[in-house]
């Protein structure tokens, strides 16, 4: 299982609606910058994927709104992925706040499209070789 | 069971992202205008109840992305009531592009919460008078 | 002088902000729906502009907030053209709600782009056409 | 004049359009952060100004797209404050990427205004001390 958490996200007014809430449809963003944060710690950027002709459409989504995040709070997202990447890559996330109050669960699943030819295609093998590592028999026992 | 469409909802450049596609976080945005239009087709105003005292916070979201919207798409939402509200209501959702693609599909659960007291509260007696006699079972041995 | 009045523009909880009023970036989006649906009752469509390899990135943008706009209020944008467009084109704007009270003002700059050189090149000729009856000699007697 | 430089803004996907670019409307999002981290430094928090009681909605918003910004970028918004402090408060932005390119220019005013009554009001003496050394004729004859 590979596990990273994303620090340092603050909610802007922008984010907010007329209930003082964090918009609901506003997570999903965080849940983008879980992910990608979550892939560049490893090394690894989606940017350079997508110019690469590879992109990750989301294919589903679902969210669990436990607490409202409001304005100014300082969140931390937990981002986990706990099988390697296939065709398809499922990310599970956990949004905290500051006094790290449970605000938020979710997951997505994204699959992997050639750009040019709209074809899913399996993950890049350099995103794979650096998730490895996390997923290994060895690393099972040490869980 | 409550069924009603809303038809005539442009994709906007603001919706889109750079792989020309609506960002699936804006999803959450037609699924908001798909319940709230379709109460209102039904006689009862969002509005009023907050204005009364009463908001419905989104308690959890599910998407799934079929084929993606893009740019000038003129949508339709097909919203769904199955079951009467109590303290929640679950609302079911199927956006249609204008030629009757199945984009999305997706549900949301919101609950009722006084605004002074953030407690959750059963729905309000105006609106489930107006959603009554879809579920009676009169109607229920018609389906 | 173009003018055309976009009606029927509903604001969404999404565009609030936990002032209650309608977040200030959100007005870019009105500005974008006013321009577009303007052309349309023209006759001429952006996406097709587009698809013909021109697109109209925005060059500068002004808002001026009289009063806020709120939740579930009904938008009207008036949108004028005063100059014929060359290689950039003006928008105004004015937007009312339901009590034809003035909320916002504002301007939008757009140049017309070469998509795949990158370079500025002056308005199609479909579009000029099309706005030329407005900024005749004859019409400006008229007005 | 007070100058603050807010660094690591990170173009995300959801602030991307379908040209590739940052919608023109998600610019008012970096110029809250910029504003606001501004203030932040300062050790100025809005959320408490708005707990006690004075918000501040934006009057008028201008901004000058010289150059898009892109997926993935790094942003730094650097923000100035040229005048002190009335009833209203005039902020100027310039962002650049992580090649130091001048991608937008842009300024905002807003203004005091009292929460319960919706009247306008002076800065709050806490904020004018706060800035008072960055006006200072001392200071204008060192610049």
């Amino acid at each position: 299982m590979f596990i990273y958490n994303v620090t340092g996200i603050r909610v802007r007014y922008a984010d907010t609606d007329q209930m003082g809430y964090v918009y609901y449809g506003n997570y999903a963003r965080y849940y983008e910058i879980g992910r990608v944060e979550a892939l560049r710690a490893l090394g690894f950027h989606y940017k350079e994927m997508e110019d690469s002709g590879i992109m990750m459409p989301v294919y589903d989504l679902y969210c669990k709104f436990h607490q409202p995040a409001r304005y100014d709070d300082l969140l931390t997202i937990r981002v986990k992925i706990l099988r390697p990447p296939t065709v398809r890559v499922c990310f599970e996330y956990e949004i905290r706040n500051q006094e790290q109050l449970l605000l938020n669960t979710g997951s997505t699943t994204l699959v992997f499209q050639n750009i040019k030819t709209g074809k899913l295609c399996p993950c890049p093998e350099d995103l794979s070789a650096k998730l490895r590592p996390f997923f290994s028999e060895h690393n099972e026992w040490l869980v």
